[in-house]
Parts: C-alpha cells; sequence; structure tokens
C-alpha cells in the first residue's frame, strides 16, 4: 500500500458537514490533495464527495467523532496507512448557540466546549504527531470574533473559541520552529448557508450587496495560507464583509 | 435562620487552598464579611479558617468539588439559607501544568479546562442566580498573561485560562447592566508559595527584592475591585513584580 | 531651599483644567502630596488651588504649554528646586475631537497628536529622568478606549491615544526595572463634567443613575496605583459605569 | 489625456525606496498595475523603475515629501490627471530607530512620528478622497508588532506605528462600506535587505534557513489583499519567518 500512498498529498478536513468546511475540501482537491473530509454521520458528506469526484478529484468521507479520542486515533491511522501523509489539516467545527448566561444549562456549556474546542485539541495534536515525523504539515483553524473577546449571552461560545485561540497560539509558537504551519482564521459575520438563509432572512438578503461571506472566497484563505513560503507565514488574519459593522 | 443572616455578608472564595485564595477571605473577613472558603478536602482549610477566627472573623469551609454542578448547588443553598448572602465571590482555582501540545494527553487537557474553568462556569452562574434577584454583588475570576496569549508548552493552560477570561468579560457585559460587577485579575509573575519556594529557589529568591507578588498585597486588589462605586467599575486590572520581564 | 524641600513630596498633575485633573489633584493633596497643577493659562486654575488650599493642602498652579520644551524643562527645573522631588507624574491631557478622516485637516489631526500625545512624552520623560536618580516615582497616563482601536470618525484622536498607550507600555517596561511605576488607565465612558452637561444632556441624565464617571472616583483610582506596594503593580486598568454598552 | 488614462490602473506605492516597498511595485506592476513609487529623492528610484520597464511593465518615480501636504496634494494630482486613477495605494514608511526613553530626543520623537505616522495619514487621506468618489480601492498600511505594543527602548517607535494602526483601522471602518478596502500588514521580522546584511550579520546568516522575510513573499501579501472579493476582506495578517520567537 505504502508505494501507493507515496505521492499522495491529504488534506484533512475536521467539520466538513457545513458550506465552508465543504468549500475547503473542494479547494485543495482542486489542487490535487486527496480531500479527507469527517463529520458525525458519514453518509451526510456523500454529496460532498460525489462534487469533488465529478470535478475530478479525489475524496473520501469519514463518519468519525472528533470529540472521542479512539475514533480520531484511528480516523488518522487509517488515512496515513491507507491514503497519504496528511500534509494540510483543517479544524472547522462551530457551535455558535448563544444563551444568557443565567440560563446556560453546564451540559450545554461543556458540550460546547466538547465540540468547538476539546475535539480541536485531539484532531490537531494527532495530526501534529504525525506532522513533525516528516518535518513538515499545515494546521488551520476556524475561529470567530467571539474568539478575541466575549459578549452577553455568548460566554459557552466565546469559551470555545478563546480556547481555540490559546490552542492555535500555543501550537503555533512550539510548532513553528519545528515546520509546521499554524494558524487561526477569524470569520466575522453571516456565511451564506442554508442556516442563515433560514434563519435570518434579512441578513441573507445582503447577498445581493456582496453583504455575507462565500464559503468558496472563505476557503481561497485556507489555501492561500497552506501556500506561503515559510519565511513570510501568517499567524492569523481576519475575514469580514465590506459592509459589515465592526 | 433568616433574621440571623440578614445582616451577614458572605464572601465565597472558590480554591482557597492557597496563598492567594487564603489572603483575600483573610483581607474580606477583616472588613467584616464572613469568608466562606472551598476546597475540595474541608479539613486543609481548617488553618485558614482558625486563622481567620482567631483575627475576631468569621469563618467557614467547605469541602466541596467545584467541578460538581451538585456540590456547587447545595454549596451556594447551604451559604445562602444558613449564613448570609454571597456579595462577592471570588473563583481562583488554577492548574498552571505545563506539557508540550505532543505529550499532552487528552485526560490532562480535559482536567485542566475543567478544574480552572468548567467550574468557574458552574460556580459563578450559580453565585450569579442569587445576586440578580438582589440586584448586587461581586463577581471577581484571578486570571493570568496565560488568558491573553498562548504560548510553547501551554496549550491547556492558556485554553483554560482564555476561557476564563470569556467567561468573565461575557458575564460583565450582560450582568452589569444589572448591577454585577464582574472583573478578572491578570497576574502576571511567581506568587509567594511553598510551591515556588520549594520548585523555584532562585526565583524566590528575588522575594528579598520584592521579585515576587505577596498574596496579602494581591488580595488588596479584590478588596479594591468590590469596593469601587459603580460609577467607576474596572473589568481588568494586572499585577506583577516590578522587576518582571513582560 | 534644599532643606524646605526635603521633605515634601510633589504630584504633578499636566492638564489639571478639567474635572478629572482637578480631583487627582485634590486627592493627592489629602495625602499630603504637594498638588503641582498646570494647564495652558495659569489663572484658570486658582479655583483648584484655592480649593486644596481651603481643604489645608498646598498647590501650585503653573501656566505651561506642554508642547513645548523649553516650558517642559523649566516646569519640571522650577519644580524640583523650589518646591520639592516630583514623587508622582499624572499626564492627563486630552483632545476628542471627532472628525471623518475625509474631513480632517492635517493641521488638526497634528495639533490633537501635539496635544495629547507628544505633550505626553516631553512631560513624563523630563519627570523620568528625575525619578532615576532617586529611584523611584509613579508616572500615569489617562488614556482613553480610544488607545485600544480606532473607530469610524476617530483616527486623530484614536492615534493619539495609541501613542500615548505605546508611550506607557515603553515606558513601563523600561522603567519598572529601575523603581519607576508606570501605568495607563482606560477610561471607558462620559465624565461629569460641564461639558457632558452642556453637549450631551441626555447622556447626563444618567447621572442620577450613576451612569456617568464621577470624576473623584476616577481620581480614586490614580492614588491607588500610586500606593501599590512594588511587587504587584498594575499597568492598565479601565473604568466604566456599570450601565455602559461595551 | 483623459482618455488614455481611462483603462489605466494605479498603484501607488509611497516610501519604495526599500526592499519591501520595491517588491510591492513589482508585484503589481506584474499583474498590469502602473506603478508610482515615491521617496524623498527621486533619483535613487530610477534603478526600481528601470526594473519594471525591463520586465514590460510602466513606472513612474516621483521625488515628493510625504511629510509636506502641498507635496503630497501635487502627488495624487498629477498622478490621477496624468496617468490614472490610483486603485491600489501602500504606505510603507517606516522609522525602526530605537532609543531609550531617558535619551530619546523631542526632535527624534517628532521626526519618527512625522515620517512613520503623519505622512501615513497626509497620503492615505488624500488617495482615499478619490477613491471615494469612484467608490472602490485599496489603501494597505505597512506594520510592525510595534504597533501592537510597547517596547523597552521602543517608545518612538512603537508610537508611530500604533498611530498608524489606529488610523488603518479607524479609516477601515468608516471607508469599509463605501467599498474601500483598507488593510494593515504586521511584520514581525527581519526583512532581506542590505541593512540587515550589513548590520546584523548573524541574523542575516539565517536567510539559508528561510530565516528572515523575502520582500517578495511580503509583497505578495499585498496583492492578495488588493484581489480579495469584497464579501471577505481581511484587515489585518501578520507575517513572521517560520523560526521566529514570538
Amino acid at each position: 500500500m505504502a508505494s501507493e500512498t507515496e505521492n499522495k498529498k491529504v488534506v484533512l478536513v475536521i467539520g466538513a458537514g457545513d458550506a465552508t468546511g465543504g468549500a475547503i475540501a473542494r479547494r485543495f482537491a482542486r489542487e490535487g490533495y486527496v480531500a479527507c473530509v469527517t463529520r458525525r454521520s458519514a453518509d451526510k458528506l456523500q454529496p460532498l464527495v460525489d462534487a469533488i469526484r465529478a470535478d475530478g478529484g479525489e475524496a473520501h468521507g469519514f463518519g468519525s467523532d472528533a470529540r472521542k479520542e479512539e475514533d480520531v486515533a484511528e480516523l488518522v491511522e487509517t488515512i496515513e496507512r491507507d491514503i497519504g501523509p496528511i500534509e494540510a489539516f483543517v479544524f472547522n467545527i462551530g457551535a455558535n448557540v448563544p444563551c444568557s448566561i443565567l440560563e446556560e444549562t453546564a451540559r450545554k456549556y461543556f458540550k460546547i466546549w466538547e465540540m468547538a474546542c476539546f475535539s480541536g485539541f485531539l484532531t490537531s495534536q494527532a495530526v501534529a504527531k504525525r506532522m513533525v515525523t516528516r518535518g513538515r504539515g499545515t494546521i488551520l483553524f476556524t475561529g470567530a470574533t467571539a474568539g478575541l473577546r466575549g459578549a452577553a449571552g455568548f460566554a459557552a461560545f466565546a469559551g470555545a473559541k478563546h480556547g481555540i485561540r490559546a490552542l492555535a497560539q500555543s501550537m503555533a509558537r512550539e510548532l513553528g520552529p519545528r515546520n509546521i504551519h499554524v494558524a487561526h482564521v477569524v470569520v466575522d459575520g453571516a456565511i451564506d448557508t442554508e442556516f442563515i438563509r433560514e434563519s435570518f432572512p434579512e441578513r441573507y438578503a445582503l447577498k445581493d450587496h456582496d453583504g455575507i461571506l462565500a464559503p468558496e472566497h472563505i476557503a481561497e484563505n485556507y489555501w492561500y495560507l497552506h501556500s506561503q513560503p515559510r519565511d513570510a507565514w501568517t499567524f492569523e488574519l481576519d475575514l469580514r464583509p465590506w459592509m459589515e459593522k465592526w
């Protein structure tokens, strides 16, 4: 098997169920990367896998729970053994569920952290361990403005996103000198997704004026970060629509 | 019982096992506050309780696991019912255990967060729910430089401390307008503790030059924050020795 | 003259024409400091000087242009020679004049910087040179939220306040190890002044609910910072009314 | 003349005397932009202008003092009238001259600000006024880590760079909704220049390990920022070599 995997380069996208994760996978696939995409249930990934294949790319969908250490270990082992080395890794799980601090349940506070932060630690670490043996790789995290400051009603989400940013920054400082490029993308604004279209129609209407982020345009930045030569690496960049208040 | 508790004001210090938590409890007790202090095993709190009582203050030690929702609920219920209203709350649990991101275990990453962040959510929320019914109160968090930026070897600790800061900021913005003063103290430097004396003797030697933080001086700032009139509240202040590099 | 000045401790407040500067001068005077207060024209300082004297304090008003190097040199020389060593220094000149970036004149952009930043450099440096020879002193700057981030219509003011913060941080890092305590106070909100009362009456009406900052309460923080023992110095704290949106 | 200028797109690089500014000009010229480059004396720009022309591009060098309002007005007027609309603007003047705060002269503190901040205001504003009439344009500022925090010995440089960042952020927030993309690039590390080669040979030796920034790689990011679609604009990104400590 080894011989077949030798020339392949894998991008692993954790949380490819949403528009952004899917767009990132497609962007890397266009460059010849094998797109390995995950979410909790694999069957929902089929349309994305099919789309990449229809474009002439290679893609594999994995049902994998990023919050479970054994799932993560198996996922990474399977990919590295059967498909190829993970050259680029993207953690893209969000959990933006606002709630008053007075009404937040302990269970939900924990779940949001487990989903949006702990799984980021588990997956990025498992991949980093492989990358350091090869002395190269890119690790990218999808962040949010909530990772920079808290806000009323956002204690849980801000806590998870702050945790991801702390993880990214700690990894960047430790692994940069080992030739691993770690970066954090701060997405500030509504993204063109079904969720926004259905839940925030007025916001969605801004699409006609480029007022919400196109997943493809977000994805372009992940590819760009991965492409940067190592004498000039970016750790953090923000993305927002031109008309966004901030 | 109600009549007896009416005129009492309680300061609750979660994590009073270390020098800082103890000093904060003593500082508030000197002002007439009943000091309710917790750590996982109550017996280790006895010296602190005795010291406060010897100074003429009132103190109660509670063995209580701040990571357990039921423990926290019972703790707050007991204090509010039997002792008095919690007017000031201090979350002071740390967990500064450095480790390479490549060697950190999932269990330890989780434990550090559970201890230094999740328990902060559980306890501060339980108290905040009481405070809003009275329309007043102070909630103080012990933070660290690791809450502002990550560093090599500090992914877990920085993650927890970032989470606490996000919690504090989210609470401050939501509860400030309800007359709850929420603040975050960034301690940057070694504190005069047994741990530093034994593990970092060279660092500890700086004590002769005021090069490490005295717990009593840290505690003064908690009292100061609690005393601020509400037209001029501080959300965040940092503390470091004059000779500290930063 | 030397013998008479030996036991005197001076606080020098640059920009004592407004309510905040005046309150700071009074606060230090109450503790026995000789208050040396400045603004461009000395005569307008007389009410402040009289008020401090009426309270049993010592005060001296100086007409001095903080933007002029020679004025500053003479001011500091006069105080140190004739009155006493400057133990505490406060830079309190603001210049919050909003304007669209498209309409801002070069002259005004320069004037705002000269008044709110350059004069801070000139005065704090002149005093710092004296303090380092004695190996002690406190240097305090009045900052603003505009010192932390820019905003539409605030390029000039934000530029000056960012400059002051950069100055404060650079001084703190260089002079802290020389036993000079440098700190920066971020005032975020309207202050109880004639200007706010006349120009923003609706805002001023919040005073009845403690919704605007009392100069005396701001001043308390300057005294507090000056009083901190050197093993636990604060570089930065923010101040805002409980009901302020942020 | 108007007809000839209609289809031309100009990039104006203020401070094209150093390697970075030159590389940015070349990068835009490769995409068909007319490169208008400035520094105080035009003759030193000739090699850059020649190099762009040799590559088949169009370039014009201007001796222009960016600190002088009239020079700036004339420069912008000349370009817009005789060459074409300024579609992209780059402010790239630095002034990294460290000095102890105790020894910094007022003249140098002022000069550093005038050169690295005031000229940024003058030039970007003059160009912004043109861009808003067309309803499009990109304004890019070269920043530094000193724009984010002060450091011992860097009061003047940090002050200027903080001012530029405040300007950039204020402009971005005001002009974003007018379809002007304003961004700030934080360069953190030594750049491959004659200055570094001659003054810091040990640092320069890191070039063999990609340890210093290549001007061409920095320039790529300016082009990238200019190319971003407006639903996903970046305000700020940082750049540093993989092995840089931060």
